[in-house]
């Protein structure tokens, strides 16, 4: 998977003139975008061809909840605001039947910040929620082969990422995590499907899907296909048995990876495969706002889960753009603007209660609340989610990861009724 | 690999006429040929950059045997005419110090003919001569990408072809015979090799040197890598050790393999590794003639190692191309053309004696010797040959296959004088 958030709304040259001009543009591996406000998400739907997660189907994803349950804020706030098929996944859901998940990461770092959170916080409660497996790729190859780094540091980042993943609290009797490097090397299946892949696409497709060129490496070409095959169950005969039945696939990723399965999705019928189901989120923005880049390399533009307690208040306090008025004067005259506040669009994401965000935006946007007091705000959620994920990760242990890792059957009952 | 001559001599199309105006084609999928008499090989050796065996090389390489050995008619006669740096291996044979072996085949078709033995035949030579290890790979994946066979049956071929295999006599301490599915899922070294390769290597450089196209799959763009990685050791740790130090390759296989090696001594200095060096064969011609194409669908146009000793008497009366005159008489008169004649040809390949097959090069030419007489040498050479082996190949369990397949230490010892 592409670093998802990571190299978020990265300018196509470094004034904001030109990119003004410039439609956004989003692949697996740039985001860039012409607005403050972040990406125009509804001409990302039209050009990517997906559909919009309606009310309609948002009610519909409500009313198949077990008793209790509530639909993630994630949902609520069109965060995972994009979909592909999502209906045969409710109607499994409606009839008691199961489906498994499928997400990833792109290890280009050991350190993750909060960004790169999202895709698996969603996961984890849809995992909880409908009692589900999950399959969670490390694409380390694909690093390898678009960066210059060394596979053995790469490795490394994985182990440290998993370790952040497993951090999120995902089932190990439900959760099989994998590195590409490792799992290729252990499953025949899964290289089985990837060759099945690689036999069905052209370069000529993958230039059109990815934009490759004839100087691309030949490893990058071939690469589409490795993302694409956990898409199908029958890559993990441990898990779901040697059969050639291909259970149904629901993908939550950020956009940018959705051409990986559009790709999927082509070939999926001419290998009797059904096609996957994508739920599709935003991107984070950075600190700096939806027009500068998040990067590990600049440590002040994001919140990294290894940052603590003063660190984040200092970031929050000094680089989180603000949509608030120049004075207090001002702002209190004319409020601030909550769809370019970095705080602001932060609490959407991380603060569950709807009320108290709803009462934050009245009151950041009529001027009551100022910027400081937004920024308390949103630096308190950030601290006690970084804290408590901190304390999390401290008790993953390298056994434990091996556990996650190791080729094995998983704890559920794939379509039987409630 | 390519599955070496199985696809020889192809006509450009089907009529003579149009192949004489052209030159030979050889690329690792096709050969064409323009002359009965075969490939015009110096001028390969010109287009691919590679050097002729010549006489001196063969001199130093036999004052390198042990003492009582003598160089194998393969090289006596030219069969293996081309090398890439042969003298580095050399070097090493002098100083007592040892290199690994490397060779293949494209499990195509689950019968072999003759032809196939070549590369084996002498590279259990090789083995034996200087008591190396050996890699063997079948290309599984190769074959069901090029071709539109079920991966199922490709990998029952690939084990019925390494029951062929084994029959010529390999040494199962000294000898690691792999299908790429099945070691790409169980070494993490050999894929991560492939990596490196694919990394290093551009769609415009497998282009320019494969002939690939737009239109063609990405897992045929890739592949090319996949032949490559078997040449460095590091892709065995099982055998030679995980450290990184590479050791010496020798590849002896047909010369339309040679793009694969070509490409892989590229990119070897760029991965600090040494650039394998190769010993390249020429093509047994088919029965009808080096302008026909021996295939597994026309049975009656090769010898295959499943014939019965009257089929194989049938064939080579029937169906071998002969240079003999036309009338008894004229062949009396004007004698036998042993360059074009098939029954000749084969004698070079198949019977060791070098003063019987200078005296039936005498006796042919001369007129003395008729095509029957020429054919009764070759059938009973053949039926030798094929016969003994089938003995060898009835012997070859399940288990014996297993174990040659099974990642292992090799009875051998690198680098120390003898």
């Amino acid at each position: 998977m592409g670093s998802l958030t990571e190299k978020l709304i990265q300018l196509p040259d470094s004034t904001e003139d030109q990119c003004k001009q410039d439609e956004d543009f989003v692949d697996p591996w740039t985001v860039t975008c012409s607005s403050q406000s972040g990406p125009d998400y509804d001409k990302l739907i039209a050009r990517f061809g997906s559909a919009r997660v309606t009310d309609d189907l948002l009610k519909r994803f409500e009313a198949a909840l077990p008793a209790g349950a509530k639909l993630h804020r994630f949902l609520r706030r069109g965060i995972f605001f994009s979909h592909r098929d999502i209906e045969p996944i409710l109607n499994k859901i409606e009839k008691g039947e199961k489906f498994f998940l499928y997400t990833g990461r792109g290890p280009s770092s050991a350190s993750l910040h909060v960004g790169h959170l999202i895709p698996f916080i969603f996961t984890k409660w849809l995992q909880d929620t409908f009692d589900v497996p999950l399959v969670i790729q490390l694409t380390d190859d694909e690093k390898y082969l678009w960066r210059g780094l060394k596979l053995d540091n790469i490795k490394r980042h994985s182990r440290e990422n998993i370790k952040d993943i497993i951090a999120c609290g995902f089932d190990v009797e439900k959760t099989f995590i994998f590195t590409d490097t490792d799992y290729i090397s252990k499953s025949q299946a899964f290289y089985e499907n990837i060759l099945k892949i690689q036999r069905l696409v052209t370069f000529n497709q993958v230039k059109g899907i990815f934009g490759f060129g004839d100087s691309d490496c030949i490893g990058k070409i071939a690469f589409p296909a490795i993302q694409a095959a956990p898409s199908f169950s029958t890559s993990f005969p441990q898990i779901f048995g040697t059969s050639s039945k291909c259970q149904l696939c629901l993908i939550p990723c950020a956009i940018d990876q959705d051409p990986y399965f559009r790709m999927t999705r082509d070939v999926a019928p001419k290998l009797k495969y059904p096609k996957p189901s994508l739920l599709h989120s935003t991107f984070l923005p950075a600190l700096g706002g939806a027009m500068t880049k998040m990067s590990a390399s600049d440590s002040n533009n994001s919140i990294f889960l290894t940052d603590s307690a003063n660190e984040i208040k200092n970031k929050i306090n000094k680089y989180a753009f603000s949509g608030g008025g120049g004075t207090i004067e001002e702002h209190r005259e004319k409020g601030g603007n909550c769809d370019v506040d970095v705080s602001y669009q932060y609490l959407r994401y991380f603060l569950d209660d709807d009320d108290r965000l709803e009462q934050i935006h009245r009151d950041y946007s009529s001027g009551q609340m100022l910027t400081g007091e937004i920024k308390k705000e949103i630096i308190t959620v950030l601290q006690d989610l970084v804290i408590k994920h901190q304390q999390a990760r401290k008790e993953i242990t390298d056994e434990m990861v091996d556990r996650f890792m190791t080729p094995r059957s998983l704890n559920f009952t794939l379509n039987t009724t409630k």
